[in-house]
């Protein structure tokens, strides 16, 4: 099928991600949505300045307003940022018939009422999952997927850089002032940091997320905002003494005949998974009526991860196109014809590291004997427990760590180490998996 | 608008859960959908038996055929599981031209290729969000919000079963024949508990959850399956020492040429997110270019999470009848006109408890003074740290944990805090949540 074409407005971090990502997976996204998304035009304030992305099939335009009027362009990308160019540009695009995905949290948050109304009058599409917590699909997650809950309360770590900062004092007893330049240094923190540090961006995405929770209209200005700069080392010392973490949240929850809205530092329980989630990453919490607690965690910011969620906005207005089944969403999350024939995998062939426990003789030289036959395999060990023979017992556990290697060699090793006249019974073997 | 009529097969656990979820929330889902969705017809192998949901306003039948064949039902909702009766149900209801929800993961595994392809001859929809993890929306998650994303690996705790079985013997060090008779006696575990024991349910999740990541028809006889029989309450503590926790995981990924799909007890480093999801809880992390890691946790069973992502499937299957605008999904979740006018609450009538930090000179009685302005605001005090003053220093801090007060409350207490002679400068405050 033809490819849909789209229009970029600011080739910035997010903007060169997002033609960076629709290039590299453009298979795989076709596969999915049933039709290529293309970018075919961009506006950049400094069409000349080197970029991060290709631009080679891409029209480059000085003027944003050349790309919002191209007749060809079905979808507009806005990814400029700031409320005003940005507003009139979108009121423009959806004035002309054209669907809208934005990652402008501050301008939804603001704006979002009178734009969904233009939206609305024109009969066409905004998207703006990646305006609250980057890559984490949680506008979908809440509006779609909970969509038979009440939803009790919301709360979730939407900051990356206050999370960043959060998770050094903790950890590293970094002060905070000093975590901040080196999240400035990281590019995690802008060169002006009051947004992310004193709430006013967490407060922006808490707008958003309380309005789809609870069906309420945007109200930015009814959220209670504090930022992160009073908690000092010493209340993170402190807290952990107690049990918890400091974690700066946003939370939103039905409380007597209201609701409240509100951002602040919040020392959570440390055995809590929200308290868990360190570093830049984001995740939410929601519990609701009758599924109870649900998280979703994930990087909260980023070109990539930020351009995931333009994406998924992309291919949701792409499948709103036509009511042909194979443009529906297909229930394998690939079109019907276009499954593969990977080969699955015999386990044979799979690689992991392994925790193994023998019964073994308390006699010398069995475990020279047994890590011997681990060494000839090619199978590394990480670690060695010998455990004290209970009393009256003929053998004593031995629990080995060992590195990755192919099952069949692992297999194979085994084998000899129940052959062998110290060690009683089988081998019992788990594989260990880090994952990350 | 006109309810929209649905049949459900099946009235047990899930079967009266749906019902009585759609019947609770209604105004909810209305007030989402565009229009309620009504049960209006329902099978049960008993008519006549006592029900955990109202029957007042749903026609019964004992022949599920006479429901399939109803022409007034537009969606079937099939929840008697199994795989011979309620495949054919679903043919048949597919063949007649209509929608169909199910929760039924063996069927899916082992059948799907076969329904999507008569769903698709007939131009319905088949949703099967319940089929796995129970209520957490990873199926929508993975193919709607991720869909700009290649799919490295996924990996995930999708039998609560087993996973109740691993955290007990895990934290309270029980046996595992111990932990499973409890689990049977809780409900949580069948009176067969081998689907669950032996990796056969995760396996048939596996299965799904492969195919919407890769692209690969369902390929249920592939997944390598092993149980957590052989794990013992010995190799649990030992892989403790090591800094492990055992996860019983369902585990596909890329590896060389093809893809391994694997459900095994499995080692996981203890500061791990998945490592941490405990009991019956659910979660599936999914690594993805260009997202990277993402989770995805909640409640992996039990009649009213099930019935949340039946619901949410059916809301789906909805939104796809009409291409009205607001019967698509709105942007702030529910109905443009029917937002809510519920207040925000101010900061002053919202409840918390307190961690507090002051400055106070060593000097006897100051404590005392402290909790005393506290206990007559009506504030209960949880924990009390009093540190050594530093030397040559003039105050020691003292910290306060606090029981859950209105926040107004507090700023009586801290004005009065502060006012003490003995007290340095302000009071730090931030207050704690114990959210679930």
């Amino acid at each position: 099928m033809d490819p849909v074409k789209v229009g970029v407005l600011g080739l910035g971090t997010v903007g060169g991600g997002t033609v960076n990502l629709l290039e590299r997976n453009r298979d795989e996204i076709t596969r999915r949505a049933g039709r290529p998304v293309d970018v075919v035009r961009a506006a950049a304030r400094h069409p000349d300045r080197p970029r991060t992305c290709s631009t080679e099939h891409i029209q480059l335009d000085y003027d944003a307003h050349a790309v919002v009027d191209d007749p060809e362009i079905e979808i507009i990308v806005e990814l400029i940022g700031g409320e005003t160019l940005s507003k009139s540009l979108i009121l423009r695009a959806l004035d002309n018939g054209k669907h809208v995905v934005t990652a402008n949290k501050a301008l939804i948050a603001l704006h979002g009422n009178e734009i969904f109304a233009r939206a609305r009058a024109n009969g066409v599409t905004v998207g703006f999952e990646a305006a609250v917590a980057g890559g984490i699909p949680i506008i979908k997650a809440v509006r779609e997927g909970l969509v038979g809950n009440r939803i009790e309360w919301l709360a979730g770590i939407i900051n990356g850089t206050g999370n960043f900062i959060l998770t050094e004092m903790c950890y590293a007893g970094r002060e905070f002032g000093d975590v901040l330049a080196e999240a400035q240094r990281l590019g995690y923190a802008e060169a002006d940091p009051t947004f992310d540090v004193d709430g006013i961006d967490a407060a922006h995405k808490l707008t958003i997320l309380a309005s789809i929770a609870f069906g309420i209209p945007l109200q930015f200005d009814k959220v209670y905002t504090e930022g992160i700069g009073q908690v000092s080392t010493d209340d993170v010392n402190y807290a952990a003494e107690l049990g918890f973490r400091i974690k700066h949240l946003g939370i939103c929850r039905r409380e007597g005949d209201g609701i409240a809205l509100r951002v602040h530092p919040t020392l959570l329980p440390e055995r809590q998974l929200l308290a868990n989630v360190d570093g830049v990453m984001n995740a939410v919490m929601v519990n609701a009526d009758p599924l109870g607690p649900t998280l979703y965690y994930g990087a909260g910011a980023g070109a990539e991860p930020t351009a995931s969620a333009v994406v998924a906005d992309l291919v949701d207005v792409v499948r709103e196109f036509t009511l042909e089944p194979e443009n529906r969403v297909p229930y394998l999350a690939f079109q019907a014809h276009s499954l593969s024939d990977e080969p699955v995998l015999g386990m044979q062939s799979v690689e992991t590291a392994y925790y193994l426990r023998v019964e073994a003789q308390d006699q010398p030289g069995v475990l020279a004997d047994l890590t011997g036959i681990l060494s000839n395999a090619g199978i590394s060990i990480e670690a060695v427990i010998q455990k004290q023979p209970a009393p009256g017992a003929e053998t004593v556990p031995v629990i080995l760590l060992t590195h990755r290697v192919q099952e069949f060699r692992m297999d194979e090793a085994c084998s000899r180490i129940e052959a062998m006249e110290a060690i009683h019974g089988k081998v019992t073997r788990i594989r260990v998996e880090a994952l990350l």
